[in-house]
């Protein structure tokens, strides 16, 4: 069964079961009930903080084949994941899925739980380091099942991603499961991406290092979804929560690409009082925020708002009068956490807020321009951020799928070549992100415009910026580097790409090795 | 069929349905899941304000037999019950429910529209005004349905009051549907009471007089959760939200009640630091705020938190570091609203979050002591704040069922007598609060415990509290006033009490006439 955009989709795919194929950007309408949780009770003068993690795992009790749940705001910090499993596995419990938002290196020790059994499935939204190469060489049985940042909130809350127990990693909480992210040792920012697991879970586990006093305030969490406050010595390392990549690129190509990015939103109209942005926490893609500043400041130009993972280089651009508002799912660095701490225009959102497909309108939906990455990029404009050009898992769609949808017009930004290869091919190894929400497509040497998009394409060729057919920087990338060979793959699937929808827009096959 | 406090409840009630018997505070335990809205979606590029009251009852499209919630939080100051049921009137619509969390006077239209049949149910948690009286002398066939705050939150969250449209009052709001009451012409504080009706309505209509720029801060009901903004020239008069009674009283009765009151605090060993506090917007729980203030500065106390609906004096409180944060589902004046806006510690918190008792834990679940009144209360401790001597329908539970069943300590203040008549009865001509959650009923004459708590007993006897059995209190009352006559009223049920758990614990019959 082949896709809307020509993926070969099994209509069963063994340990995911039924799948739905891609069929456009919209065209899939929700047509269930949100989940209903068991409805609890909770008498006055009972304790909700328990002393350990065994303990927790007890009392509720977790039982072998449940699905864990887990956020990603402490990212590469995270002290969260490795303690539970641990725990789960001293106890000897198996058969566990683990529907953790992301996963970092620190997560290393999943593939010792994968191996001897305690996690049989993973759910994620992105995926780094040796976990996803472990995956990509087929530790599990079943396929890990990809997610972006928006479907993984509609997921929860249409109750196609039940979860038994969430444990919420709080660097801050109460003793009657008040929660936030802004305060403690460990502080994150926004805990955005815990919020539907917190409202949907059918046990909710706070884990802490920082207990404070009732009432918590202010609180992101509330008490009312909180069934335990678990107090571990270290819940995470804020240092780990730094993103690698929040400095503005210094590589004069980067900065190259980016200066043409900034001046293809100038040209599409829309650098203009009440402009929305969202980009990515990597240098080309904050470079391009500084160049779209410049033209901002030049034209006294004051902007909506900022949206998504939030860096410090936004928190600038709001405390500098750029943008009157940040909308705020995920902190970035330390800068971002100081500011949604104190700053009452920095907004903390949950996930549905972001960037669900199915509510009543999500916060994407809002953004005029988002500036996002690519692994790969082909004629048809489809991007795939999961896998290298070797197969390897190595991140995942997160919010790119999610933006690109909602903007008015999405960027994709990358050098002609990566590596040694040809960014754009005929058919990228795993499609993320549809072309038709693709607009345009940055490299140094040119801008290809989707053809979808024949009133940009004029506005760009207006503004005389190099525009080319995205077929022309493909000859001349692979002038450079030739055509690189077809990578063979298995017919194993490892992991299956569901679009923000639910549909199955692309499936990872194992590697030949 | 007798409830487990004696009351009469039909097993079938004409217009309710079959009824659960109230059997005891903690007794009933849920066993149901939460309410499941159909899930919704929201494509980039569509708008969610609409110019009319009359096109969104035609988009939605509203019709005969359906649920409208409405939130009481402009109070008598409400502009928006009646623009939409003169609307609905307009359109012909007929046999609607109306979900309203409180009846205030300036709803006196909604008789009108009773009579000629566009409203045939009515749902509520307090009413007092010209639609109480008539609801009391038969204008609906159908009984009313009397909740108290939290049961309204759980009868919402867990599917037994299920709203077809939320009509939500909104101080400010944006195009997109986020809500906050802070802001505006008409800003009246926390919007608590429509939280439930936001996250489980099937449609939600944002009603306002202020849209702002996209995106509103603070976002206290996001845009995931709203459908439609309508504009209108008036939403809420703020001068109608100011409670009529915020002022400590100045009568020397009801201050000598009030500094007994909190005497019976400090004997009860709770006035100390973390203490926390719940008391109404009357002059005599107000003085006994006064009192125990007086107390707290003398000792050098630092309290934790006061909870409920907040008054003026209750922010000066927190100001003068009294309390460290308040907990406000519900501003009573204008002081609140201020407060609200600006103060960090001052904390909004949803219906469910304060008092639903089918949650993971709700805020009166962790007060210290609560301040109430009675318009009755009988020997075994029952309290009735629905129905005055003469059987008309004038006030309702409001959260006072709520705090009772939370606090560790419930005090019910009031004069012996209100107006000619004694409060204290052998049986209550209304159960809204049961006795089992009163501790202490506090009168000008003495200090009556209930016998369920003996080691409280003792405290107030060791303090020199003039303790007295509450039958001696009655007999005092009686001695001045003489034994009133039983009230008669009709078999007719004109209103169905329920309990927090959703449990009928009374009734309410048509009086004769």
């Amino acid at each position: 069964m082949k896709n809307s955009i020509g993926r070969e989709i099994p209509e069963v795919i063994e340990g995911y079961g039924k799948t739905i194929p891609f069929a456009g950007a919209f065209t899939i309408q929700p047509a269930m009930n949100r989940q209903a949780p068991k409805v609890k009770s909770m008498h006055p003068g009972r304790q909700k903080v328990v002393d350990t993690l065994e303990s927790v795992f007890q009392q509720i009790p977790i039982t072998d084949g449940m699905t864990l749940s887990f956020h990603h705001h402490f990212r590469n910090g995270d002290g969260v994941v490795n303690q539970v499993l641990a725990t789960a596995a001293a106890l000897g419990i198996k058969n566990l899925k683990v529907a953790l938002s992301s996963v970092f290196p620190v997560h290393e020790t999943l593939i010792a739980h994968m191996k001897n059994g305690v996690v049989t499935s993973l759910d994620t939204n992105y995926m780094s380091g040796p976990v996803a190469k472990a995956v990509a060489n087929g530790v599990l049985a079943a396929p890990v099942v990809l997610r972006t940042h928006g479907g993984r909130a509609r997921a929860i809350e249409c109750g196609q991603l039940p979860i038994d127990v969430a444990f919420i990693a709080a660097p801050a909480a109460d003793e009657y499961g008040n929660l936030n992210g802004v305060q403690g040792p460990a502080a994150c920012g926004s805990l955005g991406y815990a919020f539907p697991d917190a409202e949907y879970a059918d046990h909710v586990v706070a884990v802490t290092d920082y207990i404070v006093e009732y009432p918590l305030a202010p609180i992101s969490i509330p008490q009312c979804r909180v069934d335990y406050v678990v107090k571990v010595d270290c819940a995470g390392d804020p240092k780990g929560i730094v993103s690698g990549t929040t400095k503005i690129t210094k590589d004069p190509v980067g900065l190259k690409i980016a200066a043409m990015a900034a001046k293809v939103i100038e040209a599409a109209g829309l650098l203009k009082n009440g402009f929305s942005f969202q980009t990515g926490a990597g240098g080309v893609s904050l470079a391009v925020a500084h160049f779209v500043r410049q033209r901002m400041e030049q034209e006294q130009i004051v902007g909506s708002f900022a949206l998504g993972g939030i860096t410090g280089y936004m928190v600038e651009m709001l405390e500098k009068g750029f943008f009157k508002k940040l909308i705020d799912v995920q902190g970035f660095d330390l800068e971002a956490i100081r500011s949604i701490q104190t700053n009452p225009n920095h907004l903390e959102v949950s996930a549905n807020f972001y960037a669900s497909p199915f509510n009543a309108g999500c916060a994407v939906n809002k953004l005029d321009v988002v500036v996002l990455g690519a692994t790969e990029i082909d004629v048809d404009f489809h991007v795939n951020v999961v896998t290298g050009s070797d197969g390897v898992i190595m991140g995942g769609s997160g919010g790119h799928a999610d933006a690109a949808a909602g903007a008015k017009v999405t960027i994709v930004v990358a050098n002609l070549l990566r590596g040694r290869l040809p960014i754009i091919v005929d058919q990228v190894l795993t499609a993320t992100t549809p072309g038709e929400t693709i607009d345009v497509f940055v490299t140094e040497r040119g801008v290809a415009v989707n053809p979808q998009r024949p009133e940009l394409l004029q506005q760009l060729v207006a503004a005389g910026l190099p525009v080319k057919e995205i077929q022309e920087l493909k000859a001349m990338a692979e002038k450079i580097a030739g055509v690189p060979q077809k990578l063979k793959t298995s017919d194993r699937i490892v992991a299956v790409v569901e679009y923000r929808d639910g549909s199955v827009i692309d499936v990872v096959r194992q590697v030949n090795q």
